[in-house]
């Protein structure tokens, strides 16, 4: 991540609106603030209007225009909508739900990443698309696709998807002795005699194999990457000099996101923090103070995840400017939110905050997603918002490069694979204790950097491992070139690579779990000693040569602690959460601060930014040296400051 | 609505019962002074037992013998429960659910009303049971079908519903221009070249087009109607003389009911009080005290909206006697329930009440279904009330006609369709606000006309539109003809012919809604002011140059008056919506009552009607002017008075 | 039932684990004091692996090294799991869901009990099984298949099982008039005119007849029977002198254990109190502290139900000794319950008690299912546990023969089936009332027989009916046979063969049903008189000549006596059941003692057992009379005491 000037974008579909208003739209664009614009992602209706005829000049036209008014254009391949007329011609492209049943026509991402002829289609539009626009001076890169896998279309269950995981496990596994040891096939008979015989994971009467369910979504995952890198290798031939990225859907786990990141010159991702906030679990109390500001943590945690999916580099693609449409309750984000997230991201490392999108489009499905401006192209009080951002963004300037965070967190996609197969407590879910490890750790002041398994962890003071069920040989080799403090959480190292149970955490240090219980909500197990608080959820009996610092009433250990590194048996509560994290961060040599529920911290090179998502107004206990670049002190409900540090 | 003598009439089912106890079972109808019954409307496997043999002996002596005694009969087409020979034959007549599976035979309603063949087979039984009753002396009048729609049954996803969807759509927009225009199917690259390619709105991979869905629930709810209409011709053609209805059920808005009403000498609906009421989203709080007396506006506001259905005129042709069979809980109704329903629907103009059943079936699906009788013959406690209002039938006479209410209410069916369709917020229900205004009033003393949008609206002195997002033409001139006061309601003119965004709430008054949130459960945005309350559920943010009557704590209008009419930019919460209420009577100058939770007025002509639903006895504040015809004060818990105004 | 001494058992899968363990596991076995292994039950695809080739050698060996070590082998047919070339050649003996679709392979119970290919290949497969090791000397016994119906697995809806229900129908109706009649099929139009033309009642657009769906239900559990009678016949066939079993699932009703009992030397039922205690709908706060125990009723219900099944005769084959995997949540039973499920089975008259499994199997579905080791070989908590009873079986010596119980009741799976088809208020089950009635006795100290309708009831003391719709005319000559109290619930005698409303009733007492209603959650009828509580979730209104003992408070009869029969006109709460139950108790000259919530006591014979699953320790009110052979007063929490009483 380098020094970089933080930028404005917005999302545009020339072809919703009359071409005579392109001009004045991209002329706004620019007084607005905005400097690049992203089209064409769902165009190819447009585009390809019949088959084979290509209708270039609208977009000829609109990339002119834009690029005229001096906005950079971003180009989105239009393969998340193929047109009737292909779905009509080559029904198989069409993805199969795991009730077996085709999912058709009529919205998006009708398509299934194993059909042979969808490849060939998308490889088709992509290839003239890019020529066509490879190397035109307006057009600065390229958006691979739209949020891959959302509204649940990684797996897809036809018979091409069939056969293509066939193929996959027999180079995978060479023979099918080899799969039937991997999956464990002698349990209920379910031994095969050949690749043939494997079939999806779907439709059985009861749970199928966990082993089986994981390949599926192994598989799946690097057909998504692999589709990716198909449209990337056409784009950089064809667009020398610009960049690729994809625009990641946030809360979004089904397949792997950092692998997909390599291709990428950076990530960018969606950020829609209500939208998020409303499907998140939290308990109604905790709610409360956040239906319209979002959880503080919402935002933050993704965008230190997309840090690091994009090497380093991320933007926000599109950005939540007000209420949107396609969450239980939408509600309408409270005054200053829009500014507070966008001057978030940029905190967070965003190079470009993108909103979506300019103007909210009065038909179709997402008719009630507001934008920057409304239908009848009033601006709209996110679009105010965005004019004072920029105002800003002018006063503040070049923002410094971000240093490494002292604290990491890993998050795994496939530990998340793992603990769906198999939760065991019907509310374990990997995510859920990771995000809640992040809010943990900036509740007490720190940044945090999120990393995969097998990172290097150089330079981190503090690691976290919120739960790595299967624990790789890179993962391990991570662990063991650091001597950063760590605080390890329950079920890691319990799986093998082939979803059996292993000793694996032995290898992290000396605990063997002996027995594991789900907890239903309402039960929990109290931990005392040099911890307090419970176990919830989930809870494990352990033992160990390491020192037990809390123990369960029954004496078994709650968290043990073995040179630098402490485990904690079990999920905890908020309490014992916050107690384990204050003793690691302490044992890591790291300053912490009580931060209200709402209130956030994050540190951008010397700049030092203070984010109040709270109802109430914050005073930092004692004011930051350094001199105030924005806001004020306290810091308002929906507001901010940003302070350069000294030195 | 004329003057009319209250009737009492039942629905018996001959085919059930030996054919030795008709001729006393017609007696006793006539001592428990029934007038009319209803049969045959399930009897197709009886009159049709082979393709082509028609059986009408039995069914000539049961109309005989019923006849004979001097009882009217309704006959019923048998449309509802076409046999399994027919369906065996003609296996295309059965539905098709949105999941893609054909719903099939066991049960009833198990067609298409696409289905050719079906209108085929309809019009060939309907037309041989006419032409052998149509001028039966004792056949007073036919209904047509039953309840259409019920299980679900309006929208068909099968290969005919598709091709008649593509028809109509073709009938409707000309051009497939036109229809991409209209559904705005540039968004997600839709475009279709040909109605060929359409396909129906089920089974895609997510959300599907608003104005797409709308056309189909459109195109459902026409063939419905002309599907009516096509019987209601034949039927007229060999029964001159003899009256045509429908009966609708409750609670069900699938089709256009008023559109089908005009086909009808008289609309009659299916009155189950407890049912509905178990159905209802009631809080917990407000439910407790009418499980087993039904919630006091359900069986009102029904009959307020088929007495325009009928153009005046209404029946109730199924009365819940005791308990049903198909809610989840089946409560029996109190005591002296059935008896205050019945006179209820008289006060609201019913000029007939008939009870589902006569005796209560053994066998079948609806076995637990009370009637009049027991499966033993014996009276059931419902049969006993009825004896009652038999007796008090004969002591009251003849009922003067109903004065048009001081208050219209404006119900739509679209409406209903448009905010399923887009509900925007999870508990957004366009039938449950109006209930809950039609609550309002009525919990102010008030008598309501319901009325479709385009009905003049003369004569009103207040006219409530709970929310209108679609204002036709013709809505807007009947609101132009009335100087009465408004009440109107959140997202009114929000939207387009076409489903689009459009700010048709101008015509309405000067307010311009600028922003819309909807409210998860527990968060509420409280208003102050000349009203007092909050917004639930759903909230708006509004520019306008009316007066705002109350705020929001932003200081953004919460209710807006310009001239007489009054906008409420949210869905009101009881407090807000009994003030705005409040206000908007004084306006139009009506009088108010704050009655309790369980009671409610009721004026026909010079007659003025109380009823008590509730667990305390209720004395009128002032004892009304005029002559106790029936009851007395206080009004006991499940009675009601009933008192002679003077002049 | 005999006198015996308790025997241990244990699952075990020769063919998870390497063939060099066996003998050591085997030796291990018996050092843990087991004499009984069950193997193969799961191992199709071992025995058979290629079509026809049979591959002995390993359960030769498997086999040869268990009986070596002394124990005795009980032999499990694979028909629960055919393997994958099985299901490929012949994919009609997959079920079908009622949803239409095929379920497919990948775990288990994937046939449907209607294919006659599976029928073949199931006696093929049995018959080679029993001939290779009907007469080995280690053989000691089989299990027919394995829980039967699990995974809801008794009903399917493919063209095989309508073929075989039509065919049934014939058989049972001879006439199409006869089966029109059964079913009521005049209602609705559903009248047949040949058996060719029934269709299964699934799939319809709304409720399908209810004597149909019993019927089907009936159809499908006497082929679960016919099934395993094929089985059994191969079996003695081959096997002279062996035993043979089968292993019921708990809390599985879908077909009629009693009647396969018949086939069985003796029944054995798989015990997981936990998992079962998480699936039953108990209030929150009575769960709360039972989590990790279970409910102190749930094993011994099942204990006394199956000791009738097997005629007396019952054996554990699958006790939990850890946590599952299969329940929503899992926890881990407190210390010292797997010691007291397994002496409270041979309280209860189990002859032996088999534990789930040897060594947790760590790949696969059930790879979080705890066993007596972990899958490292070391000996988990249960295990250790396990040797706890070893110890004291040796020192209890022979358990005597259990006595007849005081208290019968009487459990009936048609009930059940006729309760689901038609519950008529969402919350009323069958199952559960039972359980409540046998808490209720066992609260105030009883032992309870669990007796099938048409048992003679000679003997018993006190007969507790909860509730039987169909009265055959075997039980009420059962009934009428003996003259002990007895306590009838609601709805008896409700229903006639054929699911029609009958006044069945009055043969058990002069009451008649003449209104019910079904009570929502939070709705309750207060009782008062000589019994005191209310009823929820149902309630009646009856006509009598019997005594009211209790009345709701519109003076109807709560409870009404007649002779030493005391009927129920509701679903008792708790408080009106244990009055009812101490009046009928106390009536039958019985004893009573008021337990706590989580005490129970249970004689066998000339001993006296009582268990504390409850937080407190219990001491007797007054100490039993004798000596004490295990335990001590006060009984601890999760710990029992056993005294062998005088005489």
């Amino acid at each position: 991540m380098t020094e970089t000037e933080p930028m404005l974008g917005v999302c545009y579909y020339p072809e919703h609106w009359p071409e005579r208003e392109w001009a004045s739209d991209a002329a706004a664009m620019l007084e607005t603030g905005i400097g690049m614009v992203r089209i064409g992602e769902f165009a190819w209706s447009r585009i390809e209007p019949e088959p084979g005829r290509l209708e270039w000049g609208w977009l000829d036209r609109a990339i002119a225009t834009l690029g005229a008014a001096g906005l950079a254009v971003v180009l989105g391949t239009p393969t998340a909508t193929p047109p009737k007329w292909l779905v009509d011609r080559e029904p198989g492209i069409l993805p199969v739900g795991a009730d077996g049943r085709v999912r058709g026509f009529g919205s998006r991402r009708h398509t299934s990443f194993s059909s042979k002829v969808w490849w060939q289609e998308s490889r088709r539009i992509v290839t003239v698309l890019a020529a066509r626009y490879g190397e035109n001076a307006h057009v600065a890169g390229w958006q691979i696709d739209n949020e891959f896998g959302c509204h649940d279309t990684v797996l897809s269950y036809g018979p091409e998807d069939l056969e293509g995981f066939r193929q996959w496990l027999a180079t995978r596994y060479g023979s099918i002795a080899a799969l039937n040891r991997a999956w464990g096939s002698v349990f209920w008979s379910a031994e095969l005699r050949d690749f043939d015989e494997v079939c999806l994971p779907n439709g059985a009467v009861t749970e199928t194999a966990p082993a089986a369910r994981l390949d599926f979504q192994r598989f799946a995952s690097e057909q998504v990457v692999a589709y990716a890198a198909m449209q990337e290798e056409i784009l950089r031939a064809h667009s020398p000099g610009r960049f690729v990225t994809h625009n990641f859907m946030g809360r979004f786990f089904d397949f792997d996101h950092f692998t997909m990141g390599r291709l990428l010159d950076f990530a960018s991702w969606d950020s829609y923090p209500l939208g998020f906030t409303e499907q998140f679990p939290f308990a109604p109390d905790e709610r409360a103070d956040f239906i319209e500001t979002a959880h503080p943590d919402m935002a933050a945690f993704h965008h230190d995840l997309y840090r690091a999916v994009g090497g380093g580099r991320f933007w926000i693609m599109e950005q939540q400017p007000g209420p949107v449409n396609w969450a239980p309750f939408n509600p309408v984000p409270k005054p200053g939110m829009v500014r507070l997230w966008t001057w978030e991201a940029f905190a967070h490392g965003a190079e470009l905050v993108s909103y979506f999108r300019w103007r909210q489009c009065p038909f179709g499905q997402e008719q009630m997603h507001a934008g920057l401006h409304r239908p009848d192209r009033s601006r709209s009080a996110g679009g105010e918002e965005v004019l004072r951002v920029a105002a800003e963004r002018k006063q503040v300037g070049t923002l410094p490069a971000a240093s490494r965070a002292p604290v990491a967190l890993v998050f795994d996609y496939e530990s998340v694979w793992i603990t769906r197969i198999q939760p065991q407590g019907a509310d374990f879910d990997q995510y859920e204790i990771c995000y809640r490890w992040y809010e943990a750790a900036r509740r007490l002041g720190q940044d945090v950097d999120i990393v995969p398994p097998g990172a290097s962890l150089a330079g981190y003071r503090a690691v976290l491992v919120p739960g790595l069920p299967y624990l790789s040989d890179a993962a391990l080799r991570a662990f063991a070139a650091t001597d950063a403090a760590m605080l390890i959480g329950p079920r890691s190292g319990s799986k093998s690579q082939t979803f059996a149970i292993t000793d694996g955490l032995a290898a992290m240090l000396p605990v063997r779990v002996t027995q594991v219980a789900s907890l239903r909500p309402g039960l929990a197990h109290p931990v005392s000693g040099g911890l307090t608080g419970a176990a919830i959820r989930w809870r494990e009996w352990v033992e160990t040569s390491g020192t037990p610092l809390a123990c369960f009433a029954d004496g078994s250990a709650a968290a043990v602690e073995a040179g630098a590194r402490l485990y904690l048996a079990g999920w905890p509560d908020a309490a014992l959460l916050a107690d384990a994290m204050r003793h690691v961060l302490a044992r890591a040599g790291l300053e912490t601060i009580d931060l209200p529920a709402g209130v956030r911290l994050r540190r951008r090179g010397g700049l030092l930014f203070a984010f109040n998502y709270g109802p109430d107004s914050w005073a930092p206990p004692s004011p930051p040296k350094g001199a105030l670049l924005l806001g004020g002190t306290p810091v308002a409900p929906q507001d901010f400051a940003c302070w350069r540090l000294p030195g």
